[in-house]
């Protein structure tokens, strides 16, 4: 048997600060954005995009790093692993981060390009537009992964994002290998339809082979795993190729599957969305917070949702308000 | 006769970037803060409060900046001349008031200290209290004062703060000379009750010696000035040193002090005040972006209102939607 765990939930995931700017449907289409979804960019088309959009406001992101810190506001356990530089952008990640009550230790580069950027372009409707400068998130590598952090924290959160830098996949099965060895469970989420476009064969993999045990994706990432339009053929293959997974379906609420059934879980009114940047990363994080208290798979839900409904009604993806006292508020913890 | 004017408003003033996180009364406390006002602090202090602050959002500020962008906003042609260093703060502050329609061109420092930074601590209720490390704003210059643009403004405004770094005080008599030369006007804003504590004297010559034509003051700094609880009195006072003044009061609205008499204008009913950073700035957008269409007294003082409402119903100092769309909603602008 394991030890206690000393963390609820570690996440892995790109350092990223995101810059947001408000921006129309023409902007978009004037700079070749598909909207909805993350691009990788370089640095030229960086600076471009930067000079083009409108005033910015500059505020801590990255999927995983979003989750941990939405964990850590439900009042659980929280930890992170992600590669910044020692520069100002990185410096304001590190105290956003530690600030919220996460543990993050991983060393910055001295050297190399600077730490990551989010170029986020939030349209009237309220949908996010991302394009993602890497940066110094490119040098994570295997020795960043603390095993005695991994060995100890009840699930290991990974981004599927990191399937994009060099090494980081090797960061990642390494710390599943660990997870796993310490009787630990490991999470995966498919971040993004294109990310999954760019992975499919090894998501799945890591999926049949019990890399993970568990995955968040929505509707999107879904059909785009399976190349398919039809959700509940998707709903069916997902079952056989992993024993628990969450889909979310925007205001339609959650899907969680597992190895009894699915249960369909509703999501919270909201009066108006603002800003959809970390809907699925805070959703990620109620469910998890969730399952740290041994919660049943709809309260999980339900704490998910909750999560998504408050992130998305202000600019930014991360938690305005005490998370912990929200669930209260909505008779989801004591 | 002056040729026609290329700018609407000028503004000169400290450039800095506000690194806004929520806080309790107690952090205030329990860090010696005087609730609601500025304070100037050096490095070491600068970094003990962002290391014992919350999770931050940074976002471009400076007072007279503010007030810039928020006339830009209104559809005025509105410029700035304040000091950054070429770091990456700075660029943020170049990129945000750029991209928001102003014309700013004050060549950065290369060398020096770190472009200028307001830690801004934002309680439960919607007040923020201010600690300012001005940073290369220290190092604004008469040499920064552009004599062709300052001609031809039609409104030069300057804030008060400016009397605190060493040689923008040189740089703002320079700027009021070359503006009354070319027939133009010159405002300035108080900026904030202990500022004019700290240079009451000199506040009061720059108005009994006309070298300014307008000022702005909310009722603290009214009354610091005048180092007087008596409201009636102050504005007696004041009416006998200044030709013209607008003296806000927030939810009560302003008092519009000119030559004819008193003009009383209500504010804009707000439902939830979210962070009252930036109202005094904007009102002054609004009421100078006015004075630009030539509208009567209390036109200005609703514009200015205006804008004070959607400023602090938000976090931040910018306004989050366009100014003249808003103007035009309330039937103050065609």
């Amino acid at each position: 048997m394991s030890a206690t765990p000393r963390y609820d939930v570690l996440g892995i995931g790109n350092a990223i600060v995101d810059v947001i700017a408000r921006a129309d449907d023409d902007f978009l289409l004037a700079h070749g954005m598909r909207k909805g979804t993350m691009a990788l960019i370089d640095e030229g088309r960086a600076q471009a995009i930067y000079d083009a959009m409108g005033p910015a406001v500059e505020m801590s992101g990255g999927s995983a790093a979003n989750t941990v810190v939405g964990v850590a506001g439900f009042g659980a356990r929280a930890a992170f692993i992600g590669k910044l530089k020692a520069d100002s952008l990185g410096r304001a990640f590190s105290h956003d981060i530690r600030a919220a009550g996460v543990t993050f230790a991983t060393l910055p580069e001295s050297d190399g390009p600077s730490t990551g950027r989010c170029y986020v372009l939030v349209t009237p409707d309220g949908e996010r537009t991302m394009n993602t400068y890497l940066g110094a998130a490119q040098d994570l590598h295997p020795r960043d992964v603390n095993e005695e952090m991994i060995a100890s924290s009840a699930v290991t959160y990974l981004e599927g994002y990191l399937w994009d830098p060099k090494h980081a996949k090797e960061a990642f099965l390494k710390a599943a290998k660990i997870a796993h060895g310490s009787g630990r469970r490991v999470a995966l989420s498919l971040s993004d339809a294109f990310c999954v476009d760019r992975w499919r064969d090894e998501f799945l993999e890591l999926m049949r082979s019990r890399t993970v045990d568990l995955i968040f994706a929505n509707e999107a990432e879904l059909h785009s795993l399976y190349q398919t339009s039809d959700f509940d053929g998707a709903i069916a293959a997902l079952r056989a190729d992993i024993a628990a997974a969450v889909v979310t379906r925007s205001e339609k609420g959650c899907l969680v599957v597992g190895p009894e059934g699915i249960e369909a879980v509703p999501a919270f009114p909201v009066e108006r969305v603002i800003d959809t940047t970390g809907a699925g990363d805070l959703f990620a994080a109620g469910f998890l917070s969730g399952l740290a208290r041994d919660l049943d798979d709809r309260t999980c839900g339900r704490l998910g949702a909750l999560a998504a409904a408050e992130v998305i009604q202000h600019l930014g993806a991360r938690p305005e308000v005490s998370l912990r006292q929200l669930a209260r508020e909505n008779g989801l913890a004591d």
